[in-house]
């Protein structure tokens, strides 16, 4: 969609040019529509293109629209139209949605929904917050575990149309136990008498999660095996439904977002940048400040200690900035990639000491180069400024840079594999936290070193 | 897979156990037999149980190993052997492995392959990298647009093992210009005797990337409508390619990983943690963390400039640290969650004035929030310790927190919006780089209240 298009059916609307409307968003695809909708500043607007919807199409729509344009549209609809519409929603997208509203929406569109969806959402709502259960849908393809791929086949054809996706065949036995999984790709290209039994993945095969399980797993699972689709048990291993890609794909998204906010020092928020209320952003963003505002008041304690030593002896004071930045920002890349390392699967418990090995490696040589670069330019700056600062000084700077890149990053590589031995989660030890901790280091490295190496400190 | 297997295997493994150890493989999915031979510390074992493997899985198995197995494994086999797993890789597979391995080992695989994949090879190694050329695959479904449901569904039974997926049809006319999409599942829903151009989405819904457009588009794409393969089309609207959803999902993790690595002040690197040697690791992080090493001099010298002052007034130099920290983690908050919202398409560049008139009042409320925070606790310090920090300077650092949070919320928000109207990469406007800024600004508003409120400063 470009802003032509827009521009296009935006005056089909204010010319209540209905009728071309509906035949121009017919052609266009859900996403797009939802789009559209979700622009129309005014909320009479976006219930009148959605009200001009095609029925077939309006719940598919739906789903794709954000919970705050959900909310005014159920707002304005009447209870025959809610009921309709979560007739055709599938489970997953009425739950997300019902997850997602106000409780006045819920009790409305429960009430106008029937008894047996009605009790089928209510058990959803109750699975924790970002579980498989909670995210699973019920729309899926079962075989009985009995049938040939020509039933099979028959089978899909008829049911095919209600489901989420036929791409992946889920085959049961008599107690709905999952015996095996059937892509359809399998089904079209075997014979049509071959029995399902015979070509389903079972045994070793068989990838599931259950209706507990985090959905961080549910997405590591999917990707490790390319699936289209992850199946859902219970505890007797009894199937209650699928997740399915584009909600996984989702799901990646979230996870990543999340551990870019808590790297940031940032309460994870659900919802997107321009819908977070200020009240609710500051509420985000204060608790981290103000727990590192008061730490970092221990690093003020660290420099007062020592302020007689720096008040006379030249260039020691201007050097404190530089010493705890590169502190911090070598921490903050060891973590950060250990973190993301550990997010992805690729770092595991068991490297702990290979990493740490690793890091060490790396830092003396990232630091040894930044220590003698370091050494040139305050030569360098001496020689061209003439300022007083005296050949020690330059040395212990010097090697204070190369110690704070060691020590850094081998407390950058570290933390976030205790979180993890914790069962915390690793991003919370990124950035900021670290560079609080490494300031304080890096700042009794440097006074020590100054310390012992130059007269009179 | 859980230790206790991989033991299992192992012992069958050690004992040369080859014909159990077959049968087992044959039980179990890709992705874990890879994994297997990736575990394996010895190359000699790694290659012996790739040999084992049944001829018809092997190369999809080859897909899933690490490019360093690939070449252990490569390095082993028969010129032959090489021929045949080439023959059988899906082509976008044959392209990932060959980007990824020595000159010499692609040398001798192309010397190994038919004249028309090699040509095809060189074809696809030519696309820049992360473009949609470079990653696409051959292998789709193509459907003449005068054929009925069931010519397609006998095309797609006849032709669809060698396909690397048949969910989604493509539907071309006799230039191979791209006419429509068609899943599989409309196919499978429909009349037999429809034919496929009534069924499938065309026009206004024909969703495409072109060859040269970046992997990013590609992902916005798919997540966008939710395809399970993008269509690549080449200048002249002719199909040349399609990339499916499980590339898609690794090409998610990479911009995020990517992005991460940028936020944290890294070169972004294609390997994993683990896979990178050292000397490449110190040279992905000396770069930035030697311009910003350098940078923060400045700092140094603006609080040299006020030595001075910092020297005979209790108090002052103490809370430079806790100034520079808060200022920096504002910031870093501010920009990251910009930034992500860039990356998610949340945040548009139009949203600029109103993304900025937000960070402004969600950072007025932190600002006084802490500031009086601050107040409240460095009165208590007083009370307790009986410091010698007077009334006028409480009240400068306090003032000081506010200001320096509202600035450093400004500035982040600022910066990844600026980069991106320049056309740069907003993920390189995060944390370090934000807070040399932030800190160097922090120094002089807190020195400049200092100088206007407490006399003699």
């Amino acid at each position: 969609m470009n802003e032509t298009e827009f521009e296009r059916l935006n005056i089909l609307l204010q010319t209540n040019n209905l009728k071309f409307l509906k035949e121009e968003l017919s052609d266009m695809t859900y996403p797009d529509i939802a789009e559209f909708i979700m622009e129309s500043d005014d909320e009479k607007r976006a219930v009148k293109i959605f009200r001009i919807l095609s029925k077939d199409i309006s719940a598919d729509v739906f789903s794709y629209l954000e919970p705050d344009s959900q909310t005014t549209i159920v707002n304005s609809i009447t209870d025959r139209e809610i009921a309709r519409l979560m007739d055709d929603l599938f489970l997953d997208d009425a739950v997300d949605f019902l997850e997602e509203v106000p409780a006045n929406i819920v009790r409305r569109v429960l009430a106008n929904t029937d008894k047996q969806t009605r009790e089928l959402i209510n058990r959803f709502l109750k699975y924790p917050e970002n579980s498989a259960g909670s995210l699973m849908t019920i729309e899926m393809v079962e075989l009985h575990d009995r049938l040939t791929v020509g039933e099979a086949i028959k089978n899909i054809r008829r049911t095919g149309v209600d489901k989420e996706t036929i791409y992946t065949c889920y085959v049961i036995d008599d107690g709905r136990h999952l015996m095996g999984t059937l892509p359809l790709r399998r089904l079209l290209l075997n014979d049509e008498d071959t029995p399902i039994r015979e070509i389903m993945s079972d045994d070793d095969r068989l990838i599931f999660v259950r209706t507990m399980d985090d959905q961080e797993e549910v997405a590591a699972i999917a990707k490790k095996y390319d699936l289209l689709s992850v199946p859902v048990v219970d505890m007797e291993n009894r199937l209650v439904g699928i997740i399915t890609i584009d909600d996984i794909v989702d799901i990646i998204d979230d996870e990543a977002t999340e551990d870019f906010e808590k790297m940031a020092s940032l309460l994870p928020s659900e919802d997107g940048y321009l819908k977070t209320g200020v009240f609710k952003m500051a509420r985000n963003r204060i608790g981290w400040l103000l727990i590192l505002m008061v730490t970092s008041t221990f690093t003020g304690q660290i420099i007062e200690g020592f302020e007689a030593q720096l008040s006379t002896i030249a260039g020691l004071t201007a050097c404190i900035p530089m010493l705890m930045g590169t502190g911090g920002n070598s921490g903050n890349q060891a973590s950060t990639l250990i973190i993301r390392g550990l997010a992805l699967g690729e770092v595991k418990l068991k490297d702990f000491f290979r990493v740490i090995w690793k890091e060490i490696r790396v830092a003396t040589i990232v630091g040894l180069l930044l220590g003698a670069v370091n050494f040139g330019r305050m030569l360098l700056v001496r020689l061209i400024t003439g300022n007083p600062v005296t050949n020690n000084v330059i040395l212990v700077v010097s090697m204070s840079v190369c110690a704070v890149v060691i020590v850094s990053k081998t407390i950058g590589c570290t933390l976030p594999i205790i979180a993890k031995v914790l069962r915390l989660d690793p991003a919370l030890m990124a950035g900021p936290l670290i560079s609080t901790l490494v300031d304080a280091i890096s700042l009794m490295v440097y006074f020590g070193l100054a310390h012992l190496l130059i007269p009179g400190c």
